[in-house]
């Protein structure tokens, strides 16, 4: 039986905010075994850059990132936000290291080519090193990664932390037995947008086809849910789409099914 | 025997430009065996800070880190300045890793206690986890230490680069046999401050309290030559104070002798 292995991701707003952050941190804290956290920070990336008098520009939710832009995720998401969960984790007896894609050269990216759009120093992940994680976890580390990688030629990467959470699960899920949890704002994907009570407890790949098809599912839920259906494919156990408070109860969607093949 | 070990540490001026920093790192990658890089990033914690509407204020040459304060460290030296050189290593196939002092809990420190001055949220080191660090290094992993500390309660602490490379190396001087290198702007102690090639090639701790007494060695050289004397105390093998450009010469100045005891 391979061991357990919880990975987290959990969004800018939780972990910006003192008070949610903190209730995060108590209940990651309380997760028995192996557990991986990863972390987004865009609210504080756009704050700092418009204090700095960077705009901030978003196309499809994804940030264009040039050199001045980089330097702010590098300083907002490896720096401000990273060590002030790794602080919090300490505090609260958990061995805890921030990482980003170039410590120890954990998860290497290409930039992304220039398509209709140039996003800039946005990374698309090539490789995750599965062996340094593993020897992490088992001298009962955690590690805590920022959304950035590198491209192994000295440039630092703006990476979705959706796709890194997603992309280090599957490198994991030949030595471990993996619950991936994307946190984020609703109790779980929702039959009816207007009823936060309305959340659906599990899909499968034929349901998520007919929520598309019929409207329920849209938007960014859906690159979400195909990533979480990508993971369960390439052998991580199961995905679970759920609030940050939810993390330590049994709510939210969970998604187990493989996509049959046809 | 024991392993040998490098400890060098750099101010922020080199690790801030582009060109002084490239030649840093190949000159740092040159080096064989363990190795440790701690570097310093006030200048541009400064820029910054100043950017943010910030004012910078320095007592002894030592910031005072208000709140907003070490928002902006912990940006710029865990973010911008660490990841910067962890990039610039991998692409150089150094197997760097950016550490605070909270990352794996490898250096605790006190908030510093208010006497004449309140420096806010400054550490002196406490404790530093050899343990965790020699781990590292027996995996041919290269550290990359940010001048921040954590004081186990959630708080980052700002705290002075110098400090932290003769802690460490102290700290590890049971297991290496250490040269610590403290790079500055000269080529080394200089015996007449107008001569840039006046290096006084070793100094003991007699020579050391006549130059003191006859106002050769002054200022801030003060307490970097007095960390260096306590390190050797303690068991590192050598101390070297020289140019970031020159170590990998035999160029600077050289501190061995113990303190001898009366």
């Amino acid at each position: 039986m391979k061991p357990q292995l919880t990975i987290i991701k959990v969004g800018g707003k939780i972990v910006e905010e003192e008070i949610s952050l903190n209730e995060l941190l108590d209940k990651f804290a309380s997760i028995k075994g192996n557990k991986i956290l990863v972390h987004g920070g865009g609210r504080s990336a756009t704050k700092i850059a418009s204090q700095l008098g960077i705009e901030s520009k978003m196309i499809d939710g994804r940030r264009v990132t040039d050199k001045e832009t980089l330097k702010v995720v590098t300083m907002v998401y490896g720096g401000l936000v990273n060590k002030n969960i790794v602080a919090g984790l300490q505090q609260r007896n958990v061995n805890a290291l921030g990482l980003t894609g170039a410590d120890m050269n954990i998860i290497r990216s290409v930039k992304r080519p220039v398509k209709e759009v140039n996003y800039g120093y946005v990374g698309d992940v090539k490789s995750v090193n599965a062996h340094m994680i593993i020897e992490l976890l088992n001298k009962s580390i955690v590690p805590v990664l920022a959304p950035l990688t590198h491209d192994g030629e000295g440039n630092m990467l703006n990476t979705n932390a959706d796709t890194i959470a997603g992309e280090v699960a599957k490198a994991l899920a030949i030595n471990f037995d993996i619950t991936l949890i994307y946190c984020f704002e609703k109790k779980g994907v929702l039959q009816n947008e207007n009823d936060d009570d309305s959340v659906i407890p599990f899909i499968n790949y034929d349901d998520f086809k007919k929520f598309v098809a019929n409207g329920v599912i849209q938007g960014g839920m859906i690159p979400k849910l195909e990533n979480a259906f990508n993971a369960i494919q390439e052998g991580v156990s199961e995905v679970i789409i759920t609030m940050a408070s939810n993390i330590d109860s049994n709510e939210g969607t969970r998604i187990k099914d493989k996509i049959r093949k046809k």
